[in-house]
């Protein structure tokens, strides 16, 4: 065994000199790494500032009684010694199948270090070589941390290559520090293993510990909050001195999501336990061995398992990439593809089938309260046939002699009438929920066999509703509401999908409503985005899309698997009927939620005051104008027309934008833009000259100068105007817009005014 | 509302008188039921003789936070009310589509008592009605406790019905008392959420705290230990008077497996935390709140699930049957069909393609070490293709090209020889595991995706083997190990059963090795149990048959699923090649772990030295002529002849009673019996006049007289017998057998010496 520690000797000598920075191809962002006592460190500074301090790397590991040795129980913390450090460049340009551009230029500088740890040599018997056949072993583990530094960012991941010493090992937690050089402002959702979609806090670093009370309660939306100072990625945060900053994570597959904690500046705890939320967790007693980093300084925080552990990994494997985004221009924030670069290329090799896709459907009125999702009320609880056992069929419910309650939506004459809507307006595709039984007691129930996703009410006829839509050139868009029932779920999926094939659907909307089934896992552990991914791909198999609600915030897997369509993953407009969202929340979200990819936001209403047509008194805090300009300041691939038909009816001149406009573009400039403030974009539809601008507002209105050189020199177009009216407002006046037509060139510029709450939308049409 | 308390008075007024007693149709066993301050409660009597002291029923619901009311978390444990108390017979004979006998009586007498729980009344809105919208509104429950009793024992179980103030609810534990009448002796394992393959114990019931230390550390099998004092089911017992006592379950659907805790004489602490094992559960540190009962009690302990409770419950549903067996003839206990009664009739409408079968198998040699299940030992650890990710290709293996280990048993050459065997000898099947990719690292990783079920070795060529042994009258039995993987088996089950369809199969072994993924399961939870069912529904749906090994012990449900035609479940054959089991441990089983439906045990090891062919240095504790007693003491219609063939072939004379012997009987005859020291029976086969006998001793040797008086009067048979030889014994002259051949007739009187860890077998073929 000599031999091998004199290998490993010969090997580490010349590292010593080996250069320890990366610089981004502009220059502008220096990323170092060194070895603090054997801990992996790095800081990174943008044009000479610094953004992130020394910061330590290392993943701490659970102790299992069936680690396959007990080496694999030493942390990968400390005691480290760099093997190698290779540097490359890389630079591509790709397309992605749908998106905010054409194309997507991939340029970086990577640095990928190697390091290594010894462990104590241990004395083995070896059957055959020695007098005796013992032998003195040498162990050691490798890692790498691979760094790639982008003109907009960085991204870095540790890689535990396939070696004797680590094979299998448990996750602990992982300790990713990102130390802030200051007490910036951030926006932030409080950490949560189970909710995202609670309203964005805007506070300084330092103000987190003591909003977090009111953040958690708020809405009474959160639901398993782990600390008093943990908050969810993609985080955004502007420096006093203009520098904007945004943390989150890429790639994130088969591996929990990931959350940051901020070390207490005085206490220096982690993991307080935190008394709001319904299911709080109860953290590990005995605070961590490691040294606490420096104030301001986040850690990872990963979303565990119903065990308490945080990942079960198998080597070769990486985590996902930690993604710092920097920038002296907000609007860098936005037209980043950082995170889309970092993930795979695409997977599938046919990508016919996908297409972007605007959609209406039977959905605003149940979340509103004037229809219902279930059939009938007759029963205190149902139980469905199928694999559910040990139901005899007297305690299985037969649908077609059940009471109807009279309030249900999917039923075939409310369908055909939002099909018509849809082929009418030239909406691709009619969404309808609660078309399957089941939805008389469903979520929060630890019911697995809640949902079938093949058996339709007695008042809904699959096959005559799919031959109708596509008579008139129209898609159902099919609806697979989970509860939460993972397991349930992956039993009926092959069969949900071949139903799906049979009747001509293309695309599901997936929803992960309540707690987890199997109880005691959370929505965004390893095991659920495993779950997510598994769906996904098996979409993929029958060439269907899938836009999921409630799981995981994306991290731009659409790369990789371009079905993967649409996530909710945050507050989305259903919150304007429970209470409604603040007027800024439109202005936060393409900074945080949609970096990993795009919201099925379902925008679009224009009945804003649901007190005006049913018994629900919430309102949207929102004009029509700002509603209109959502369709392009909230890019997505799939785009809800949310409000009822009727209310479109009734205001049929500005309903004609959403006909009109794209969502799928060539290309897009982000004009103006500050977190929670304003947001101004111009898109050009994908395979043509027509361009859409979209500007969209907070509480206090905002002016917008748009010099319109971005379109060609020399042509002209047919401009129309959606804009908010002098007196409009998000509260007292929402629906006073005014259209205005002009013909217009590049060397145009058009002055426009957003209402409080409001925006406005324009179409540039090509002449 | 007061009409519905007036409704409420009026119904229990009658009940005061009502008979709370009731009898075994031939009226050796009387069951009492009383309310104790509202506390159910029963006894049970034999001839006269206490069985059951009084004890109480009931369960302990968990507080949860999405209990639909918080009335559903007062416990269903006191405070009822008899409401009606029903008293019926029910008498008729069944077939069974494989089993011991052609005819099954299901003969009993029954009581069902409706209890009502009063719960406090609530002042609540209603909408309409009363002048100022309130209302005080009554609220109770009602469940119902059913016995059975039959003349070999009886039978109770929990129904819910669906009502108003029960819908949904989570069980913390059942409380079901047993109060044995003294201190009995007990045959019993220790309770263990996840193994039930250790060695019997045999103690007094006040010596198991004593033992258990011991017995949790026997050959290092104990894994998931919850209490000193806790032990499985089927539990045999027996009093110093002579009664044979059993206690069991019968039809444990989607509810936890039971276990029963005998309560501490001097301490009354239950579930007392115990060292041993290496996953040892911690309990609740809060004493239960509830009284406790007598001594020599054991009260139920269910199986919990990842978060520590027990069930999650929908009505309308009910709780397995608790079985309390009783006699004082041993025999009876082996006869009883009373699990199998309280199974619900076949579901399967066709069953056609259900059949008792005779098998070999590619297994034993690899049990002892001889050769492998995986391919190849050129990889630390190996990953799978398909839906694992996020595998890139780069780290998916290619079998095609790893290096072979040269000890892979599954390959074409040896299953053909198997084949060969099987046509020649008429054994109907042979199994070959090891046959699929992912054996290269499989249990205890945590590792999600383990096999695929679906993709061959290089060296196994499925097509042609299947046609080979097609060919030749044989079929392949497949082998589905999940490695506790059941997340994974379900995502892959529909395909690989698929598989089998396409190339022949009608059989699958499977096996749950290893921890449960997902993590934090057990076992027997609630979950296991459906998911085992799950797979045996889907195997019906496939024309598959089940023999599920490590899967939940059996309740009889192959009566409702004929298709599960064995299960392990227990100590078998294997662990003769881990250290060995008992010479009295096949004395045993019947009695216990047979009670709730076959065991694929498989028997039939003739070079019991495995070091004289073998590395290995363990022994089988059995002679040849005991081995082929177990073809007929241990009922399956599922039998392997396990050993190697041509460790057969040396004994050909000795195999031809396992080419001769049925494993589907007419009539089955238990003509001597106690537990761990011997069992004689003689069965019937199926459609023939054909008898066949076995004889089954411990280590001490048995002497039985056999009268011939259940052959057809007046018919001749050429008998076959297969003795010990004089010196044979177990250890050290396992091997001596004398077979001798005679004509007898009804009116014979066979007179057969059993050696110590012997047996013998006899054939009487009908002239």
């Amino acid at each position: 065994m000599k031999r091998k520690n004199l290998l490993l000797a010969l090997l580490l000598l010349p590292l010593m000199a080996m250069a320890t920075e990366v610089n981004s191809p502009n220059g502008n962002l220096v990323l170092n790494f060194t070895l603090e006592k054997g801990r992996p460190t790095y800081t990174l500074s943008y044009k000479g500032r610094e953004v992130i301090r020394p910061s330590h790397l290392g993943l701490e590991l659970a102790k299992d009684k069936h680690a396959s040795k007990g080496l694999n129980e030493t942390d990968l913390m400390d005691g480290f010694e760099v093997a190698e450090i290779k540097q490359s460049t890389f630079d591509e340009t790709w397309q992605p199948v749908w998106g905010e551009t054409r194309d997507i230029r991939n340029h970086y500088n990577e640095m990928a270090v190697s390091l290594r740890q010894r462990l104590p040599d241990t004395t083995e018997y070896r059957g055959n070589g020695n007098d005796d056949g013992l032998a003195l072993i040498s162990h050691w583990r490798d890692i790498i941390i691979r760094f790639r530094v982008y003109d907009d960012g960085i991204g870095f991941r540790y890689e535990f290559p396939q070696q004797a010493d680590l094979n299998y090992f448990l996750i602990k937690e992982e300790r990713s520090e990102f130390a802030m050089a200051g007490d910036h402002t951030a926006w932030w959702l409080p950490g949560d293993y189970d909710t995202q979609e609670q309203e964005t806090q805007e506070t300084k670093l330092s103000e987190i510990r003591g909003r977090m009370k009111q953040a958690v309660n708020w809405g009474n939306s959160s639901v398993a909050v782990f600390s008093e100072t943990g908050v969810q990625t993609s985080l955004q945060m502007k420096s006093a001195d203009g520098l904007y900053i945004n943390i989150h994570e890429a790639a994130c597959l088969d591996y929990a999501t990931m959350h940051l904690e901020l070390v207490d500046a005085q206490t220096k705890a982690l993991s307080t336990k935190l008394g709001g939320g319904s299911n709080a967790y109860t953290p590990d007693p005995k605070p961590s061995p490691w040294p606490v980093p420096a104030p301001f300084t986040f850690v990872s925080h990963l979303t565990p398992d119903a065990t308490g552990l945080k990942g079960c990994m198998q080597t070769p494997c990486e985590t996902p990439w930690r993604t710092v985004m920097v920038s002296d221009d907000a609007r860098d924030m936005l037209s980043s593809n950082l995170i889309l670069n970092l993930n795979e290329p695409c997977k599938l090799e046919d990508t016919s089938w996908i297409h972007p896709t605007k959609y209406c459907g039977v959905w605003w009125e149940m979340i509103v309260g004037k229809s219902s999702w279930n059939y009938t009320d007759e029963f205190p609880s149902i139980k469905l046939a199928g694999d559910a056992f040990p139901n005899s069929p007297s305690t299985i419910i037969n649908y077609q002699l059940a009471k109807p309650n009279g309030r249900h939506a999917a039923n075939n004459e409310k369908v055909k009438r939002y099909i018509d809507f849809a082929a009418k307006n030239g909406l691709q595709q009619v969404l309808v929920e609660g078309w399957n039984v089941g939805w008389e007691d469903w979520a929060n129930m630890w019911k697995r066999d809640v949902f079938d996703f093949q058996t339709p009410y007695p008042d809904f006829d699959i096959k005559m509703l799919n031959d109708y839509a596509h008579s008139k050139g129209v898609k159902l868009l099919m609806h697979h509401e989970t509860s939460s029932s993972a397991q349930n779920y992956e039993r009926h999926i092959k069969d949900a999908f071949k139903l799906m094939n049979r009747y001509g659907y293309d695309a599901v909307k997936t929803g992960y409503v309540g707690d987890i089934i199997p109880r005691g896992d959370h929505h965004y552990s390893q095991s659920m985005n495993n779950h997510y991914l598994y769906v996904v791909k098996e979409a993929a198999r029958h060439h269907i899309m899938v836009n999921a609600h409630e799981a995981t915030r994306p991290t731009g897997l659409c790369r990789t698997y371009p079905n993967l369509v649409g996530n909710e993953s945050a507050r989305g407009t259903e919150y304007e009927a429970f209470g409604g969202s603040r007027p800024d929340h439109t202005c936060i979200l393409p900074f945080t939620r949609l970096q990993g990819g795009p919201m099925d936001y379902t925008p679009g209403i224009f009945e804003t005051k649901l007190s005006t047509w049913s018994d629900n008194t919430s309102w949207a805090r929102i004009t029509i104008a700002g509603s209109l300009a959502l369709y392009l300041t909230m890019y997505s691939p799939l785009q809800m027309a949310a409000d009822l038909p009727e209310h479109y009816e009734k205001y049929d001149d500005a309903f004609q934008f959403i006909r009109d406009v794209a969502c799928d573009w060539d290309q897009s400039i982000y004009l103006e833009a500050e977190p929670a403030d304003y947001i101004t974009v111009a898109r050009k539809a994908k395979g043509t000259d027509n361009w859409f601008l979209g500007g969209k507002c907070d509480e206090n209105g905002h002016k917008s100068t748009i010099k319109l050189d971005f379109l060609d020199k020399g042509r002209k177009y047919d401009c129309t105007i959606y804009a908010d009216a002098k007196d409009a407002h998000y509260e007292t006046n929402p629906k006073a817009y005014v259209i205005t037509k002009q013909v217009v060139t590049a060397k145009d510029v058009l002055k426009l005014t957003e209402a409080p709450g409001g925006g406005f939308a324009v179409s540039l049409i090509a002449k």
